[in-house]
This record gives structure tokens, sequence and C-alpha cells, in this order.
């Protein structure tokens, strides 16, 4: 079995895109016949069966599920058993904690869920990261610079002449091989975009911001270049109809955003 | 009712002990006759009974539970209903999203588990951290100088003549009010606790560390004199013994801890 960077890459060849599909549903937006818990989980499931052949990966937010607690968690089992072995799915659920601690969430994410790749919030450092990065064919991507307005907060301060995200990205470079450890950097930030490239070369991006959140592809894809990158769409895609055409709406907008978004 | 802030003021004045016993399960270091999901459901069950006249608060680290996954969420449901209206709890989950997202994360941690307080990663800034403190009565503690090694690779670092956890410490701060927020700081680093109490003065600590971390208790006392502050201690009280004989060894620990950390 390949590990999840190249399983990722190779599924971007096949379909010549760096679509990436997030979901992130809400019960407020859903189509007004699945406004329930039972609607919800039918509509995470369609969003699969009727997306899986355009984008090359999807990234499943837990905050959107754990806000149900029990029933929010069997539903979020059954997603990865679903859509796990057919194709790879990012964990976002930005887990962080003291090495001793992070090991467990490391097992929830990887051994329970089965996910693919994560990703970890890097602010508690090197021992609060090595857990994941232990889990040598999953990828691990280090929020860096967020797509956020509290992104200018603490991530753009400057340490030496560098922002602290470009510190951490060049520190946690060499925490392990460039193809365990990728990095989040939001599609609001072309210019910072671009000078990541520089630093990281071969490690790969996880692009969320584009569409709700006002990314410019255009800008984003000249910023990467040859970067492996994933580029996500989430609200753009999956909130498109709330009627009872929304499969058909959905898979309109995630054909657009696979046309767009190619290699 | 009390807000959460002032709850766990008045119980450690009634008490005389700064103590919160951290709920930190793992399976492996359970008594020898409770090596089992539902062995681990009534140890945790049994810490609370043994030690609930002896701290001010709980503290309930998710990763523990969450590596059981649908199982894990059930027995942490459970704990919030059994402990949560008799004792504060503090939901040591370490969570943070964009704005957007965190506030399911709140949702899910104040709405659905009723956690008292919550702990939070404020790398990804204001916005991130605003929908926790929404909620009025809670409290929130931010990540600011962790308990761990990794703590030195970024929290540390100068940003104009400061390390940047003060820069976090001193911006949040005016977020809210000093009833809302407070902050994590660990008791391995006693000379920062000290600059830090200046500033914080009357926003509540939360300072783990101390035990199996090795932080020092005499020193710590010292540091943060009138500021308030809880104290947390874990493995060091509830793998006190394996044997069947654990009840009435974690209690004789509990009672030592809450004894040294009095007011």
């Amino acid at each position: 079995m390949l590990n999840t960077y190249d399983w990722i890459k190779s599924r971007q060849s096949e379909l010549n895109t760096r679509l990436c599909i997030g979901l992130d549903p809400v019960l407020d937006y859903l189509p007004t016949h699945l406004k329930s818990i039972e609607g919800f989980r039918e509509f995470c499931i369609e969003i699969y069966r009727t997306t899986k052949d355009l984008c090359c990966c999807y990234k499943i937010n837990f905050a959107f599920f754990e806000c149900f607690g029990i029933e929010g968690t069997k539903i979020l089992k059954e997603l990865f058993e679903i859509i796990g072995n057919d194709r790879p799915i990012i964990a976002d659920a930005k887990r962080n904690d003291i090495g001793h601690s992070s090991r467990f969430y490391a097992e929830a994410i990887f051994d329970y869920f089965k996910a693919d790749a994560v990703t970890v919030n890097p602010y508690m450092g090197f021992d609060s990261v090595m857990p994941f990065l232990e889990y040598s064919d999953k990828l691990v991507f280090l929020l860096a610079l967020t797509s956020n307005s509290g992104s200018k907060d603490f991530q753009r301060l400057m340490v030496d002449n560098s922002p602290i995200y470009e510190k951490i990205v060049s520190t946690s470079k060499g925490w392990s091989d460039k193809k365990r450890i990728g990095y989040v950097i939001g599609a609001t930030h072309h210019k910072q975009l671009e000078d990541i490239c520089q630093i990281v070369n071969q490690n790969m991006l996880l692009i969320p911001g584009v569409g709700a959140q006002g990314g410019d592809i255009e800008r984003i894809l000249q910023a990467i270049g040859n970067t492996p990158a994933i580029i996500n769409v989430s609200r753009d895609i999956i909130f498109t109809s709330t009627e009872l055409d929304y499969i058909d709406k959905l898979r309109e907008k995630a054909i657009y955003y696979r046309n767009i978004l190619k290699i």
C-alpha cells in the first residue's frame, strides 16, 4: 500500500486536480428535507458518493461532528469506514498535547478512525507532534499560517526578522521526512504562500480558505508552482443548494473546482 | 448559579486547597483487575467517588477517551453527568479552529458535555477563541507556557524582547473579563510563573506538571502568591497502585497533595 503522500500525489495526477473536498456539515445549512441528525448523516454520505471521481482526497473537520457527541462520533466513524479504503481522508482535528497525552490522540486518529492524514497545532513543540509522526505511512499537516483573521494575532509576529509561522516551518521540517510532514497555509495569503514554497520545496501543503473565505485561485496556483499542494473547498461546494436538487448542484460546483484547480 | 471562576474560588476557600485532580486514565497503568474498557469506566468513576471531598475541581483530558472512539465518548459523557453538577470540570481538550468551526467545538464542550471550563490552544488568534468566550459563565484557559520539553521550541522564542507566551497572555487578556479567561502555565517553569503572575494579576492560572512531570511545589506556591491558581496532579495520584487496594492508596495520595497545595 502507498503512503498517504504518494497516494494523494498519484490521485492528483490521475484526476488532474488538486481539489480536496471539505466535509464541514452544519445542520442549519443543510437541504430543507435533511435538517435532522439522520439527514446530516445522509448528506455526508451523499457528498462522498456524488464527488468521489472529482477530488484527490477528503478533509473531515471533527468540530462539526463532535457537537453531536456520541451520535456525531458514530457518524464520523461510519464516514471513515465508507470513504477510507477508497479515498485518502485528512482528519482535520487540529489536535495537540504534551507527548504523553498526544500519543492517545494519534491512536484515536490513526488507529481508531484510520485516517490517512491529520492536522496538528504545533504550538506545544516537538514532543507534542512526535507521536503523530511515528506512524510512518501517514501525513501530518502542521498549522503554519491559517486562513482566518486571527492569523495576524500571533502567527505573523516577528522573531529574528522572520514571522513565527516561518520559524515553525523551518524548525519542524527537520523533524521528519518530507513525505510525513506537511503544512497548512491559508489561501488568503498569496504572498506568504510564495515564500513558504521556497522553504518547503517538496513537503506537501494543505491550502484551505478558497471559496467562502475568499482566497483567489489564480494567484494561489501561480504562487505554489510545482510545490505539492492540496487545495480544499468546503462550504462553496457542499452548501450549493437547500432544495431536493442539491446533489446535482453540488456535483456541478465540484466539477467547476476540479477543473480550475488542475495540476 | 455561580460562574466557574467564582465556583472554583469558593471551593478552594472551603477546602483550603488548590488541588485539581486530572483524569488521565491509561489502560496499561490501571489496576490489574480493571484492564478492560468496563474497568476503565469503573476506575474513572471510583477516582471521583474517592476524592470528591479533596479537590477543588477535576480536569478531564479528552485524549485518553477519544482513543476508544464511540465507547470512549460514551464514558466521557457519563463522567460529565456524574461529576458535573457536583464539582467543576475542566475539559482539557486543547481545541482550536477558525471562528466558523471553533463555534462547534465550543458547542461540544459547553452544550453537549456541559463542561465548566476548557483548555484552548490560542495559536490561531482572536476569532478562534471567541466562540468559547461567548459562554459568559464559563472559564477558558489558553495554553501559554506548557509543562513539556517542546515548550522551548516555539513558546519561548523572543518577540520584541518578550517570549511569545507572554505576548499571548498580554494580548488575550484584553479579549474578555478576567473571570472568563485564564492561562495554562506548566509547573516546570517557576521563574516564568512569577513573571506571568505580574501580568495576569487576577486571571486564573491552571498549573499542570506537578508529580510525574517534576514541578517543585514549594517554588510554585511561592511564585504564585495571591494569584488565583489551580494546581493539577494527574498520574501521581491516579496511578498509585495496581493492586485491589488502589482506592485507599489513591485517596492517601490525594490527601497528601490536598494538604501541601493549600491556599
